[in-house]
């Protein structure tokens, strides 16, 4: 991931082409390689520019800065690390979906006409879903209680992952999501508020909340709203891995139906991949969620699921499942079972994106959201979430691509998020959960 | 107001321009106004198109669409009214800052270039203001218990008003405003739950709430945030008001410190012009809070200012005032005194499109909510809101265009909202309310 490391120095150079060089040279011998590099201003004496350098990590950039720094001729007057520039100002922004070029526009977008949309929507709540945003809006919650493996740190720290999901919802899915840090501890205070404000929302995408939190908000939140409720990490990860456990069998000549399945790990991802595995009709679902259950239920096993601990999956593990192992070993920032033990296993695949076969949550989420506002459902129901792990399997299979190294899509697969979406549609009105019932 | 009552008609008429001919002059004979015509499909016998009718009210159009479709060789399919088709889908949209063109682009965004702006976030709160969208973002509230002149409709129904005003807040003065209706009637509940969902925003907009409850959650928001709570149907109603004052006063050639000023209404716009008055040193300021009141006090004032009933200041009221009266009367649909009984009137200006002089919060409030942001206010100051008034009286006497019939610019006069922004901000900066303190 270089550009997790990618600095933006503003350098100052004595003017000449030989500076430039030295500074060059410098940068690489460090172990930097030079992304970029703008003009800022210029002078006879010097040239002040913006060289976008790549390093391996983090430490690395300021040693490549300081080398550079050291160069004659050259001063460095700041340092932009890439990942804070990308968020600077933020990540959203609203746009207006109508023009207001004149006293006529206005008159219909507020007042005096907009009086006739609010009383069509007193007269007729339904109406909502087509006079005003809330058909394709969805709110990104989360109390900043398990970020992204940094813990606990408050919900305003939350912000820019719920920024980052939000971002990645409109892009992929078109979908109108907007981040809502919430300032609570308890879980029923935190559902409350919640559905306090859920009018303007078309559904309600739960993220990085420590369980068993999460469970409860997720619960209390269905039981009382009409719009489905999506739990990020739980269904959108388990989404994701049972595409990967379809087809890791697949590649290995295995059914579901006749494998025994190991799942390691207490956290949302496992509960809920163990629900849907069981609802897959796997020969046996073993959840384990304790190192020594998992040393014992492993044994035997065709396919591992981790969302675990890294390391925790060792070569001795591996040798007592069954022949031909499928292992899907999420762990971060890195797999349950060290790649360098790997080569027992037959299909190997990990949450890192410089590996094969990197399952996670954003490999679901977009395209589930898509179709379930497409037919404005009433819930996220289990077959609608069923059937979006097999449009994520088939995105591959239909590619006729299918093998040990790929089975799954890539995020960036155009074809990924409307497969999904037109699979969550189509499920959500066979389940009756869907308010627009024919397809469009 | 033509386009309140515009429709769109889709009618299917017999090939041949003879047919075309009867439905423009069945149109035009029943009273209405062919605004734009488009051909939806055309065969070998008919052809279907959408015209847009306007008509002098609902009433009328419906009149009209009944002429067209007794016309020989019209067939009416559907009529749309333009209102509902401007709200269709609603009427703001999310867009992304940043482009998630690969995975590169994904890690700086979200997991794992992310988790580092996080913690920055978490070291130093301040920072979110830089790394997040807070500080362009204002959240838009109401309970939906006051909606524009048709009482309490509950949230949802306010919802077409709440992306108005967003919509307006984007379009003139680039904040990204999210509606959010509440679903609460309790002043305090509604207050803490705005607290607890806060942190995203740079600031609240409290909108249409009805009163006593709109001046309790204010004050609880004020006294718990720190970030500007501006009530848009008192500051915003309040502060162009106090400009129409500060001008129409000029027209006659008087000081607001030599003048007595009637106030009428109970309302939230008169309760904080009252305020503003005083602040503006006025000479006296009069609440009438009834009809019998306002009687008694409209006696010798020189400025009558109504946010209260149609038709509650008669010609006689106006005859007691001080010579050259300046008549304020913002009494929707009509204004406190009927516009036949003006004569005696030297400035009237009224909340009515159709009339000159045109005063209500829109004039306000974009520009306050630009210049709040831009400096990262802690608090909407009285100072900032009373800048905000002179401001908007400002840019008509600087366009030296100043008289009877143009004592406030219209909402679309390009130079009204970087003008009261920028008053604003300087005044939020003398007044110590301001996070950033060097001007731009």
């Amino acid at each position: 991931m270089p550009s997790n490391a990618s600095v933006i120095v503003r350098a100052e150079l004595s003017a000449g082409p030989e500076v430039l060089s030295h500074a060059m040279t410098a940068i690489t011998m460090a172990g930097g390689e030079v992304d970029g590099m703008d003009t800022v201003r210029s002078t006879r004496e010097t040239i002040t520019r913006d060289i976008v350098i790549l390093g391996a990590d983090e430490r690395a950039t300021d040693a490549i800065v300081t080398s550079l720094g050291n160069v004659q001729g050259v001063t460095v007057h700041g340092v932009t690390n890439a990942i804070f520039r990308a968020h600077e100002g933020g990540m959203l922004t609203m746009r207006t979906r109508i023009p207001v070029r004149n006293r006529d526009d206005l008159s219909m977008a507020y007042t005096p006409g907009v009086a006739r949309v609010c009383m069509a929507i007193h007269d007729n709540l339904d109406r909502a879903w087509d006079l005003t945003i809330k058909g394709n809006s969805v709110m990104v919650i989360s109390d900043g209680s398990a970020l992204v493996g940094q813990g606990d740190l408050g919900p305003l720290a939350a912000l820019p992952v719920l920024e980052g999901l939000s971002l990645f919802m409109r892009e992929k899915a078109a979908v109108d999501a907007f981040p809502l840090p919430i300032d609570l501890d308890d879980p029923a205070a935190i559902a409350d508020t919640v559905i306090k404000i859920a009018s303007v929302f078309g559904g309600i995408h739960v993220a990085d909340i420590s369980a068993p939190n999460c469970f409860e908000i997720t619960r209390i939140l269905r039981g009382a709203l009409d719009i489905p409720v999506v739990h990020g990490d739980a269904e959108g990860t388990a989404a994701a891995l049972l595409a990967g456990t379809l087809n890791g069998l697949a590649v290995v000549g295995k059914n579901i139906a006749e494998s025994r399945i190991c799942v390691a790990g207490p956290g949302p991802g496992a509960m809920a991949y163990r629900h849907f595995a069981e609802k897959a009709d796997a020969a046996e679902v073993r959840g384990a969620e304790t190192h020594e259950a998992m040393r014992d239920l492993v044994k035997g096993a065709d396919v591992y699921v981790g969302v675990s601990y890294p390391g925790s999956l060792s070569r001795e593990d591996v040798a007592g499942m069954n022949a031909d192992p499928v292992v899907l070993a999420l762990g971060m920032p890195n797999p349950e079972l060290d790649p360098g033990d790997a080569d027992g296993v037959a299909v190997f695949a990990t949450g890192r994106p410089d590996m094969p076969n990197q399952i996670n949550s954003t490999l679901a989420f977009p395209g589930i959201w898509r179709g379930l506002l497409d037919v404005r459902a009433t819930e996220a129901s289990d077959d609608a979430l069923m059937a979006a792990a097999c449009a994520i399997a088939n995105v591959v299979v239909e590619e006729g691509a299918l093998s040990a190294d790929y089975v799954v899509p890539s995020v960036f697969n155009k074809r990924l998020v409307p497969a999904v979406a037109e699979a969550v549609a189509e499920a959500s009105r066979r389940s009756g959960s869907a308010r627009v019932t024919t397809a469009a």
